[in-house]
This record gives structure tokens, C-alpha cells and sequence, in this order.
């Protein structure tokens, strides 16, 4: 961990569109940091590129008119994108605005459009805050965490919505601003996948299968999760190709049960030869559709997931078997989601979101993939 | 299980409200019935009162100006309601109209205004029903499950919304009506609880844990959870205590938090002496708010779960022990809700269901309750 002190004049901003609530005195009092505007807090979850440093989006302002606007659209939804910091302070603050009227019919707002805090120990546990919503509605939002304990904390995790847009984010104390980023180093787990990375549907932030699995492993992750747009496409493994990784995840297979079986042979070849061309010998995972393991009465999806899974295992056996020994494949079986695992038969509640992070992290193990700061 | 064959002269009904989408003509061309009109509809998880038997409401008409309004507005949402069904039709539709716009930061719409579906099937196991909503607003409801495959089929259970109150709820078959509604007899588990019992924050209608109770201890369940004003009320103790049980659960002491010491003594001694009354030996569980296991950082309102629940204990070893066999204690311990099983630091997700679930089904099992139908 490397430690940037913050070095800021705040002038107790005074916010601009305060609610005439009763919280607004106290929101007031607050010092504020705004993120996005201080080139000092280091965001998390993000590529390796000089756009993206102090960025709420995920993919390279490079890369805009290059990828679908729907990809580009979800690419500025915050899901996965964290900041580790430490203050002393016993009240911590935090206002937004959401730039989408988002609704999910599997996921509640906190899910949609909350942030979400956890708080690691100096005995090295993850431990959860308490937030309190003041406001969470599609415009406006703001949080509070009061009563806060810091004789144990060595640092707080913030994780940011996973399913709409955010402006004007800040954080906002109740004594002079001693905020203290912090930056995991390393070369980051790199999760390319669908609405289940993306994070549907967790019950917040920090209980997506990316952000577990980062907590769960202690590495850096970026979630490339694109909703239903995250579809294995060219323009997209062309920006995770330029990005060093420890391990890439390919998870968008639920995506691809559209396609015929030879497009999406031809989309899982180019992901694999381009991503050999630059990274020789980093590992690959490429998933399997976890939802066809789901007892159903019903079960034409449970075909479609079948069929697909068919290619993958089709591939895998012309292409890499033999030939690549750093591809690895995590299977249906493996995730093992049951009939309780998801909110509609789709997108893993977070019971199914623990079983997707504990599979991954069995690989992982296996792979002996660990950053050392 | 008894089966009630419907007779019904359905005419082909023609919905009220159809929306001009795509699915106008398929739901036009159903065979519906009318939950709620057709009294040989056997309606579940409810008091044995006879102004209930075809309601979604969850307490009899002849309270409704005894208990709170609060109390009896909740009432009509029915949470842990369900219907044990029958048909031979491959595709089931479900027409409904939502009477109140809620929104709840914690819960996702399904969660709230949805229904959930499960099947048993003849080899005794629950599999589930994949379902797709055609609308899922605030006003009218439409889903649908395709492509079913009844040849395993005993019966289907029908969960009806947890926090919405809902009226002309209809279901549809794409053939003549068929539909043998089931009845699961027998003394039923008496809930009293809160939010929690009453559903939030459950993916879906069957992850409340009352529902998970049910299906998991094969007895039927009724859910007389009230949201905030689950408060261990007189009036609503004693329309429990008219009802015949196999046990109750007292759930309410998360509502409790902001009543003295000694109100809410008062509270779970009347209870006790008014099921005692009527009830001498009928189990009765009391339940420790569970939240206070929960790891946080910050730590305000676990000293408000730790306060209520030592009320509770000094109540147990005050006027149960050694002198009521009866009485159980479900520990907020042995429900064991950690960081990762709650939504929001107060509402389980399907998570923190499960384990509500396993610590109650764990104590019935050792109480040895049954029924034989």
C-alpha cells in the first residue's frame, strides 16, 4: 500500500443542491473532497490508462467512438471502481448526483444506484459500515456513516453504484479534511462479462462477484462487466489486450446464447489469440454459463445456456487443449447456482454471487496468482 | 393434500386492462380464473377465520378498526399468502393490479410487487419456475411461464406479493381450465414478526424465510409479519391467540429498539400470558433480534439490538425458566447473520434468509412438530 497524503485547502464547500431537510444543516458543516476534480485519490478497479486515473468510467475516453454506444453507455456506470482512504473522522459523508432514472425490476436501488463501505482491520479483517441513506433518489443522492470506531481501521473501501452514472461525487468529513488514499499496486485481476459482473443482482456494492472476489483474494480487480451488451466483442478485448493482468476473466458467454455456434466460436478465438499475441503466458479463465446448473420445470433457457456452453467446451477442446496450459475453464458445475441462487433465474442474488467468488477464488488458489505490496 | 376440482364456467374472459403490447393477443386468448371470487380457491399461509378464506388480506375483517391503521394497511399486503395448485397447461399466465406505489431503497420491485412460483414435484423435491413479466409497474401486473413440463408435476405453489396489496388478481391457462387447487391441512406455524418476517429484503416472494420455512418443514406457514409496526401489539396478540398452532414465533423485538425496558417487558409478558391462556402447552418460540451479531464498525445501533435482546433474556429467566417447558429461544447467535447477509445493516438478503430459516427449522426439529396429511 502506498500511502498518498491529500494536501487540500477546503473552504467547507457549501453544496449546492442541499435538500431542505432536516439533514441539511449537517451536510453543510462538512468538509468535501471531491472525487473525479483531485488527481490525488486513487481510484481503484480501473485500466492502467492516464483517462481513466481520476475517472468514474471504465473504459478509455480513447475508445469512445471505437466500441457500441451501449457498451460505451454502461462503460460509465462505476460498477467495480473503488477507493481505499483513511481518515479519523467519526462521521463521513457522501453526496452524488445519479445522471440515469434506472429501474430494475431484480435489483433495488441500493443495488442500482448506492455505494457501499467496508472497513479493513489492522488485523487484517473486513468488517462493514453502517450507512445511512438521506436521500436515494434518481437525482440526488446522499449518505451518511456516523459513530465511526478508528482505533482498529486501517482503511475503508468505498465502492461506487454499479448500475447507473454518477457527477459530482464528494466526500465530505466533520473536521478538517485528513483524508488519505490509498493504492493497492499490482497487476489487476481483469473480468470482462455481462449484467452478473456488471453486479445484478447483488443487494449492493460490494457484494458483486468482482468486489467479493477482491476483498476475498486481496487483489486489485477491474470489472469490464457491460450489462447485456457485454457480448465478447473485438473493440472491447482490443482495450484489454493493451492491459498487463494477473489473470483475465471471459464471462460474457450468457450474452452469446443469441448467436449462432460458429459466431461464437470466432469470438472466443479472437479473444484468445489476441490476448496470447501480447500475454504469452497469463492465465485466461473462460466460463462457462453458470445458469444452466438451475433446476427448472421449465427449461427452454435451460437449453439456449446448454447449447452454448456445447461451443465453449467445443472450443477449448480444438483450440486449447494440449496447446495452452495457462487457459483454464470454470464450469456451470463448479458455480453450482441452484434454484435459491438467483433473483429471476438470470442474475445471481448474493447468495449466487458468493458461489461465482468462490469458484473463481478455488482457481486462483490453484494458479498461486498473489500481489505482494 | 385435498383436492378441491374446480368447476368453473370460464368464458374466455376478456382482460380489463390489457396494454397494447406485443403480449395483448396471447393474454387475451387465457382461460383465467379470479383468486379471491372462486371460494373453492384455497387460499394459504392464512388464520382460520372465515372472512379470510378467499382474501389476500392477512387479518380478519373484525379487527380492522381494533388494531392500528398502520397495522391493517399492512395486512392487505399478502406477504407468506400462497396457493397450492394444479394444471396440465404448458403455459400459465398471472393478471394482477397493484394498488400502491411503493418504493423501498432495500428491495427490488420483484421482491416487492412480484410473485414467485415453485413446483413440487412427485419425487417429493422443489424446483422452481422461471417466470417473465410482461409488466411489472406500479399499476398492472402480467407475467408468464412457458414451455412447462408437467409430466413430474405434483403441484405448483403460488407465493403471492410481500409489500404490495394487490387486487383482481386472475390466472390464466392457454386451454380449458383445469385448475385443482390443493390444501395442505393441519395446525400452521403462527409468525408475529417484523420486516423481516414480513419479507424485505428477499429477492423474491418465496426467499422470505417464512416461505423457505415452509417449504423446507412441509407445514404451512402464516405470516402475520408487519413491517415497522410488527411491535408486539395487544391487539394483534390476541387475534394470534385465537388461532390454533402447531408453534409460534415471536419475531418482533427489532421494532422494539425504541421502547423502554420495561414497555417491552410488558409486551412479551402479555403475549406469553395471553397464548398461555388459551394455549397451555402449544411451543412458542421468542426470538432475539439477530442483527446484533453483525461485525460494524460502527457500533450505535448493535448497542440498541444488544439492549432489547438483554430485555428479552431477563424476561425468559424472569417468567420462563423452570416454569413454562414450552418457551424456545432462537439466539440472535445461532442465526448467525454476518456483513455479507444483509442488504443494509437491518434487512436479511436471500442470505440472511436462509440462515433466519435453518436456525427456526433447526429448533422445530428438535420439537419434533409434524403433520401428516
Amino acid at each position: 500500500m502506498k500511502a498518498n497524503v491529500i494536501r487540500l485547502l477546503v473552504l467547507g464547500f457549501v453544496m449546492m443542491h442541499v435538500s431542505a431537510q432536516v439533514f441539511s444543516q449537517d451536510f453543510n458543516r462538512f468538509n468535501w473532497v471531491s472525487v473525479g476534480q483531485d488527481a490525488t485519490l486513487r481510484l481503484q478497479g480501473k485500466l492502467d490508462d492516464a483517462s481513466l486515473r481520476a475517472s468514474l468510467y471504465r473504459l478509455p475516453a480513447s475508445v469512445k467512438d471505437v466500441v457500441r454506444k451501449e457498451v460505451w453507455n454502461l462503460s460509465r456506470n462505476p460498477a467495480g471502481v473503488y477507493l481505499d482512504f483513511y481518515t479519523e473522522a467519526d462521521t463521513v459523508a457522501f453526496a452524488y448526483r445519479c445522471e440515469q432514472n434506472i429501474n430494475l425490476k431484480h435489483m433495488s436501488a441500493i443495488g442500482i444506484s448506492g455505494i457501499d463501505v467496508y472497513a479493513k482491520l489492522k488485523d487484517n479483517r473486513w468488517v462493514w459500515v453502517k450507512t445511512k441513506y438521506i436521500t436515494l433518489n434518481n437525482g440526488d443522492v446522499k449518505v451518511v456513516m456516523e459513530g465511526l470506531d478508528v482505533k482498529d481501521l486501517a482503511y475503508y473501501r468505498l465502492y461506487f453504484p454499479l448500475y447507473n452514472t454518477v457527477a459530482d461525487f464528494k466526500i465530505g468529513l466533520n473536521r478538517p479534511v485528513d483524508l488519505i488514499s490509498l493504492e493497492h499496486k499490482g497487476k489487476p485481476i481483469v473480468v470482462y462479462g455481462t449484467s452478473i459482473a456488471q453486479g445484478a443482482s447483488a443487494s449492493r456494492a460490494g457484494m458483486s462477484w468482482v468486489a467479493l472476489l477482491g476483498r476475498q483474494v486481496e487483489m486489485p480487480v477491474v470489472n469490464l462487466g457491460f450489462s447485456a451488451n457485454g457480448r465478447l466483442e473485438k473493440e472491447v478485448v482490443d482495450v484489454i489486450a493493451k492491459q498487463e493482468a494477473s489473470l483475465y476473466i471471459i464471462d460474457c458467454l450468457p450474452n452469446l446464447v443469441a448467436f449462432t455456434d460458429e459466431e461464437v466460436r470466432q469470438r472466443l478465438l479472437y479473444t484468445w489469440q489476441t490476448l496470447r499475441k501480447s500475454h504469452p503466458q497469463t492465465p485466461i479463465i473462460f466460463t462457462e454459463h453458470a445458469d444452466a446448473t438451475i433446476n427448472l420445470l421449465n427449461t427452454d433457457s435451460q437449453r439456449a445456456y446448454e447449447r452454448v456452453n456445447r461451443n465453449l467446451n467445443r472450443f477449448i477442446a480444438e483450440n486449447i487443449t494440449g496447446k495452452d496450459a495457462h487457459v483454464h475453464l470454470v464450469t456451470a458445475r463448479s458455480i453450482g447456482l441452484d434454484i435459491d441462487d438467483t433473483a429471476d433465474g438470470i442474475h445471481p442474488s448474493d447468495r449466487g454471487m458468493k458461489k461465482y467468488t468462490d469458484a473463481y477464488d478455488q482457481v486462483i488458489r490453484k494458479l498461486r496468482i498473489h500481489i505482494i505490496n
